[in-house]
């Protein structure tokens, strides 16, 4: 393996940093080079990845169903084509060992990522998450096979006790936190919890955290200004950014099936602007 | 090289039929599986690659910038992830010889897909379109690369005098049927004149070449109902829906940016359709 570069190392201590700032840090999530590209040039400060977006552009289910391999592909052209940090939505790991686990922190890293996301979703539905003291251990794995590379790999570990409505519903508060700070004090540098909308439910994990929380916005999740008044310091937006693409694409195909007219594709930037866009990638031919 | 299946040969005849039809064949260009889905979904009987969508989504200028392999690559992907007929956009060939348009022809059929647009644009300011004799040697080199596997690959042959505008503006009409009579004479099934947008020049060039022409359609150009009136017998909308996409998500991320609110998100099919959407991708956790 490579070592990593010092402009990598840079690259995980400004990403730390950013989840430690008076304002939240917000990622729109990128699946592909040209959208990583629109969201940098927008002036966000850092891309993450969106792994339900980087399987459904490559057609695949989300939930693991994607070649690890094609994943770690999308992910490296997307660290080798922005110059801001990216994160890394690495799902539960492609494995349930602790060193797969580390195997996949290292091929983060690799990839030009100073950032991961990592989950305790099982694929099981009988299982739904792991349980809590193999996480645990997998995340001690992580923060461990990140030491041994010298990179501060930001590490944002994820319940899906929310998402996946595991047990019943006035038991799942405590049964987040009791995961959270678990991951917290195995080294996670924040802690994801999607599916949890609810402003005052918020406020108090963030409260009972004490450490960065990361909350998915979805349209009718509070705003940006909302979330940061209670406190949140990570804010991302999963699929929905590539969900939205593919919406614009299908009301597209739609008007020109029906109507014949091409107006949805007005405002979309030009030919040549896209171009110039592309002629910063660095990666030049590569496969 | 696998033998084509039947699948496959019924597939190139089926788009050859599309092209000698009563309504025209309108193709909804897709750069990735994701899109390729959607557009099938919406009930487009093919699906046409956008070469320039698929070089920005992995990070590339348009032109020849990207890796041949990347380019087939994500060809394959869309052909094993789709129920029609495909066909790939493979810019100018990736060489100069003959020999190397036989071999991306029978790349593109090695794909799965069962039609291929080649252009005569070389990149080079000086000499910005290849020489004619050489591009018709190309051409027939492709014919004769197809028959070899037996497939009725469909040759959409295009000339870039408009686009590039090429030589003085008066003399462009007739360059331009210089050259795809010649193209269509050497085996071309299609002609494709990207850049001519005035509605009576089209109908003068569908008459005076009688065999299917394609148009590129732009927001500003004649919809589908009046290129039909012309006699067009194929539009596409090249990297268009790719770049609206790209515009719908920079809208998304100003708004969030500036706004703090995901109302850009609204609209979007939800992750469990296009969770749904994916299940019927056949190409389960290959590479």
């Amino acid at each position: 393996m490579p070592a990593p570069v010092s402009g990598q190392k840079k690259k995980a201590e400004a990403l730390q940093a950013l989840h430690r700032a008076a304002e939240p840090l917000v990622l729109v999530n990128a699946w592909d080079v040209g959208s990583a590209r629109i969201v940098e040039q927008a002036g966000f400060p850092a891309i993450a990845t969106s792994s339900a977006g980087i399987a459904f552009a490559c057609g695949f289910e989300d939930g693991q169903k994607i070649h690890p391999d094609l994943m770690m592909a999308a992910i490296a052209r997307i660290a080798g084509a922005v110059s801001v940090p990216v994160t890394a939505d690495v799902e539960a790991g492609y494995g349930t060992s602790p060193e797969s686990a580390a195997r996949v922190a290292a091929n983060v890293i690799e990839s030009g990522a100073v950032g991961m996301n990592f989950e305790d979703a099982t694929g099981d539905a009988e299982h739904p998450l792991a349980d809590l003291s193999l996480q645990v251990e997998r995340i001690r794995a992580i923060r461990e096979s990140a030491a041994r590379l010298h990179v501060a790999l930001v590490l944002n570990a994820r319940t899906d006790v929310y998402l996946l409505q595991v047990g019943e519903a006035a038991k799942r508060y405590d049964e987040t936190l009791r995961r959270l700070r678990a991951f917290r004090d195995a080294g996670a540098d924040c802690v994801f919890v999607p599916g949890l909308r609810d402003a005052p439910t918020i406020g108090r994990l963030v409260q009972e955290m004490n450490c960065p929380v990361n909350i998915l916005a979805v349209p009718d999740a509070p705003s940006v200004g909302e979330l940061a008044g209670l406190g949140v310091q990570r804010i991302s937006l999963g699929s929905g950014p590539m969900r939205s693409s593919l919406g614009l694409l299908r009301r597209l195909a739609e008007e020109v099936k029906s109507a014949g007219t091409y107006t949805n594709m007005k405002g979309a930037p030009s030919h040549a602007e896209i171009n110039d866009l592309m002629k910063l990638n660095p990666r030049k031919r590569q496969k």
